[in-house]
């Protein structure tokens, strides 16, 4: 069944791989081969996939629409690497972008490539907004997950990943995301009054970086409402808004940025995952055109020009978001797992979910109920995490183009998992 | 001429893409395609390649040994994405660079990948040292560069880079690099003097991280006794040595490693850029094993599964690395430069050359002439680039694959754009 | 009138003395002698002093039973400056400390002598919760004061003082202080869900550091209720508790330290002020007997040994803390002042009062109408302040020890000005 | 023998005083009165003073010229405690300090009070250097002491004590003080290297901080021409020139501020232990002009106004400056221990000296000697400290206005202590 002449077995990883590896130790098996919404270990064991890449798969493994432009590409041998000259493939991307995304929801935000990875987004975003303002600190929100780079761990919210920087990370508050105090609360109630309180403590903030819908902090929604008076804040007080689109952009909640519903328009966004179509890196920062203000080469990085990935990703845009069918698929999808969850919550107590569109989670009362669950998926070819501060909710990130089949057995796997769990 | 069907001129950039952009200020035309040291543009023009993708393409553009094995990957669906789960395609490199890398040279680090670039490397580097040791304090050298997220901007010595973040960089020091003051006092003075003194005021650094080649510092050279007695003053200190390999690693200097040659052990290497093989992004953290002190999860980042790169980063190691045939060719051709560049500057007042192996500097007094000299060599189809915190260096990165006929129309060329600049 | 025989006039400041004076500003007139709750001027001018050095008068001006004793032992050439080393006087200033204060409390602080100022004291408080606990992090209370040195700026709230530090203030974050939502926020909601939340992204605290009545803050009193909830939560979560009483303690609420009407037991305590009793800079660091883990000389400083401030400190206690007459009387004339603001309040709008003992604020809707009553007071010869982060607040701090008469008659100035101000 | 009624042992500070009690340990007897150069113990043992408050009683203890304006102002209740209200007390030290210190040099600094102590002084020049500049690094000097709150520890080089920070401190980068590689390396190498060169990582600096004798340090002495260098690079480079004149300003290198040997004209001083005469806590920063661009308020203190220290601190001045008998003195004196430390080093090996004016330094090559022979020193009835970041040097600070005899005694009992510890 494998792919390779070589035999890989996990103990290659546990002799030479670091002990930072992680996934592989939930998910004990070699890979092999991909396509759509299935992986093939080296057994030829198949396992349905409801984790995407953490959501750099919205349009599943090795998309055949994707593909073909793919091995066009490199077959004609299309510049691969290309720092930030200019090439045909990054031209032709923009252009999508422009074309299918930015223009059609009248935006103009100018597109930096900031290197090819979500955390060299958001590093970029942030030293951005400090310039662009000349203050130093930020305001990010409880359980919020930016990246593992110093800039971006600042504002990130999990404790053991905040131990891993070995200094003390300073210049970033938290905030309390939206419901973090269950509605009891009026939502900017200590936001707004520090604000306004010149005798607060509070060093006024560049910039507010928000994420619409926390993926690694346990998929809490924020409300459309909460979304658009955070921005009125910010924009009353000239702080920037930066929206960190890379795990809930790309369509992921529906519409293609994930803010659209809210009807907000960040200063910055930040964009990768799936931006790349392929699950090859790829990510973009989305600068209010005034707020560009950054000198030639001032951000640089070697693999800001990954050219293959500006092929599938400019073929992702081509192929899914020239109209909005995927995004009714994605609402519709997204439904169908809420009523699957319904159902599982009014079986089971201390069991609830929530979610938007096609990012879900099954919040477990009792936290280590959520690995369980995963556990016992995984035996049965299922690959879905936990995610939240005490790893209490089973997130749910298929990919978008799953088939309605497919997305049936999934539950269904899940729904026998969560029985065995709490029977 | 070009790839694709839409045409792309430089105006979709100027139109849509952030002033940050920097390279293609210098070298204004649409590339098309490459292969091998060749470049071509949309207009058919083609132009030899003496950058390299700032290092990234040490095997050269679109190499034939590593497509087909990537052809092959990507038509037979093998995983593109894995987040840090078991495939074929990691163990498979895994494998080789243990097989080829690390246990030829007698070095047992444990691998990470901690996200596909430099920076994410380096960050987790300066990370693991501040966690082992529990100190925050880096020494960093001046002119280093080690990439543009928080951690790795503040052991960077360029101040517009510096500048970009936006806050104080803080837990750093700067100690002179090896001639940092043209051999006129003694190599460690300063930094033995004040680690030893109490009362200097220096925080105990947690680790020293250095280039053994400052590529974008101006092709500054480290000697080997050098290198030997900073890794000998920071055992002798319990001071962890992290050597950045992630420009001069993979052959540039010759060895695979640029630090073999001086016989020394870093506590903690950084590669990047040339490891992927292809041009695609990667990156690796190898680690002391005994201090490997993770916890699983605690650095992570979406891409640090770039199978495609592990495909072509194998194949080029399999293709190079099983034997010293590239080791000695990079020595040659690096000798055949550094005469054809004596040559130069014994013609010429006001320059001098410096360099290891196939990273190559041509220095002038009148710091403006070098970027002219690279402003004609564009114009005669020849892609080469300055360095340098006055941008006083032409610094030459060839493909190490560079047939010898190819090296001699760039080094023509360069000499003609030197005779047109400083005539 | 003048007590020297050099004419002083306003001119010598304004020529020579730095635009940072502020007092002086507001009361521009040159002062010559002081008893007990008056001062005069030059021309003779007598002011009634209801700010008393901004808590540091406690007992007046030049207190009788503190002077005999000061003038003796100046007389006789003891000690004046001793730094650490023992003397007399600093032995008796610990064992009436110890006697007449620590022990009939069941309190067993270890003293430390950090320097003669509240700033001294605050940064000892720190850097020893620091170095207990391994921990960075210190909570601080919206529109608290601590002082003007870098760590005690950094958990003091207002935003033109921060300013003054010309670097950004890390390493704190401020929490709500009492009622600082007019009551309709449950007391610990956001600090205690944030500790408990691993994904919060707060740096875990080393300690929290509170003034029970904020004074500076704009006379903000923390229900004893609200403190031992405090006490308690620090208690549970292994934070230290230090409370800054350099402005509230020394019987300034009625007890002498005014942490003892909420029958808590903070790990450190700060004094300052008035605990020399004449006015002369004395500050004393008491520290739970555990946590004394300082290396001899790990803190020091010029002045920590003021000889003639143990004197007249000592004699204070010795006067005025052998028995609770003083304590009853605080209280007393406490109730009478809040009797006083109440029909002040009755009878105009927009105006409210606070405090405890004999700190007491009229805090005015309209913020500028209690600078207005400052200098209408100023013109009558009552010297009062305002604070809070509008200054909006009146702030009264009248010598303890102030006659019945005296004060009526400042209370009848105030009333008039009020009277004229909102009338 | 005893001056208070009650019997002080050292018990009472065993029992109830901080761990960090320091000087103590090494004189363990307590101190009852004091006159010039001697102080006598409660069981009259007399001890001859070569400390002097570590330089804060420059005209010897309890002085009488100064102790009779004291006496008089206190009688006749001379205000005590003025925060920064005008007083005659305060105007008429502002005018001696004008007219017999500033006015005779061409200075026209403004006076601020900063606070009572040193650091109060090193920290208010430290936040204006920033907030004039705009910039956040401070250079400091290897072995330099300025204080112990967070922003003066910043700038201070002893390890041990920077480690009671409990935080990284950061924002100051040390260079080597002159001399620092016994003259084989020139003076501003690696300093004036490190400003021109734009990559070189170092944060260009707000302000450099130096002591022009470090006596903490060692008694390390600056070579006026060094000096003056240091000066001339901060005026070409626009970095502000701080100098911290706290110990040895007033008198106690011959003139009175340490750097008019120089000639040099510091854009900051500070000053305080001998500017209040008295021993009492007094402190002042003084400022360009141009740069005193404070906000009123920006930096406050309670105890900033410490009037009993003005009287004191103005009556020194007329008694000792009005004219250039003391400077002579002070010379001449100096001179003498030179001679006398030159004859004890042509005696034993292993022993140097260094010093100016009246701060000299013994140094031993065996370090642990130096406190050996202070041991000895106390036990034969004199004060004197060591220094120096291995504790190796004998620190001698006399008043400045001891007798030749006290003189003598105290170097010969020095001479009999080395004596015993070398021979």
């Amino acid at each position: 069944m494998q792919l390779l002449s070589q035999q890989i077995t996990p103990e290659v990883f546990a002799d030479h791989e670091s002990e930072v590896r992680s996934y592989c130790r939930n998910w004990p098996t070699v890979f092999s081969r991909a396509k759509g919404a299935w992986l093939t270990d080296v057994d030829g064991k198949r396992y349905l996939d409801f984790f995407a890449g953490a959501g750099a798969l919205n349009y599943g493994h090795n998309n055949t629409a994707l593909k073909g432009p793919l091995m066009e590409y490199l077959a004609q041998d299309g510049i691969t690497h290309s720092l930030d000259m200019y090439t045909e493939a990054k031209g032709e991307f923009l252009s999508a972008f422009n074309e299918l995304i930015l223009a059609p929801r009248g935006l103009d935000y100018k597109v930096q490539f900031p290197g090819p990875t979500g955390t060299n987004a958001v590093e970029s975003a942030l030293k951005l907004a400090r310039k662009v303002t000349g203050r130093e600190s930020i305001i990010s929100f409880t359980n919020a997950f930016h990246g593992m780079t110093l800039g971006s761990l600042s504002v990130t919210g999990n404790s053991m990943k905040r131990a891993g920087a070995g200094i003390p990370l300073v210049h970033a508050t938290p905030m309390p995301f939206d419901n973090y105090f269950d509605g009891v609360v009026e939502d900017f109630n200590w936001f707004e009054r520090v604000l306004d309180d010149s005798g607060s403590g509070l060093n006024r903030p560049a910039a507010v970086i928000v994420e619409t819908v926390q993926g690694e902090g346990g998929v809490n929604v924020a409300r459309a409402e909460w979304l658009r008076a955070l921005a009125e804040l910010c924009r009353r007080r000239d702080i920037l808004l930066i929206v960190d689109d890379v795990q809930m952009g790309c369509g992921r909640t529906g519409t293609f940025f994930s803010f659209e519903e809210a009807g907000i328009v960040p200063d910055i966004v930040t964009l990768s995952k799936s931006i790349g179509g392929y699950g090859m890196p790829l990510a973009l920062t989305l600068i209010r055109p005034d707020l560009d203000v950054w000198g030639p080469g001032e951000h640089n990085g070697t693999f800001r020009g990954n050219n293959p990935a500006f092929i599938t990703g400019a073929a992702a845009l081509r192929e899914y978001w020239a109209d909005d069918a995927l995004s009714r698929d994605v609402i519709a999808k997204g439904d169908r797992i809420a009523t699957a969850f319904t159902a599982l919550c009014e079986k089971h107590e201390g069991l609830s979910h929530r979610g938007r569109g096609m990012v879900r989670g099954l919040v477990f009362d009792d936290a280590p109920a959520a690995a369980k669950v995963c556990a016992i998926a995984f035996d049965s070819g299922l690959l879905v995490e936990t995610s939240g501060p005490a790893d209490e909710v089973v997130k749910l990130l298929p990919p978008l183009t799953i088939n309605a089949d497919d997305l049936e057995v999934g539950l269904a796997v899940l729904a026998q998992a969560v029985e065995e769990v709490l029977a």
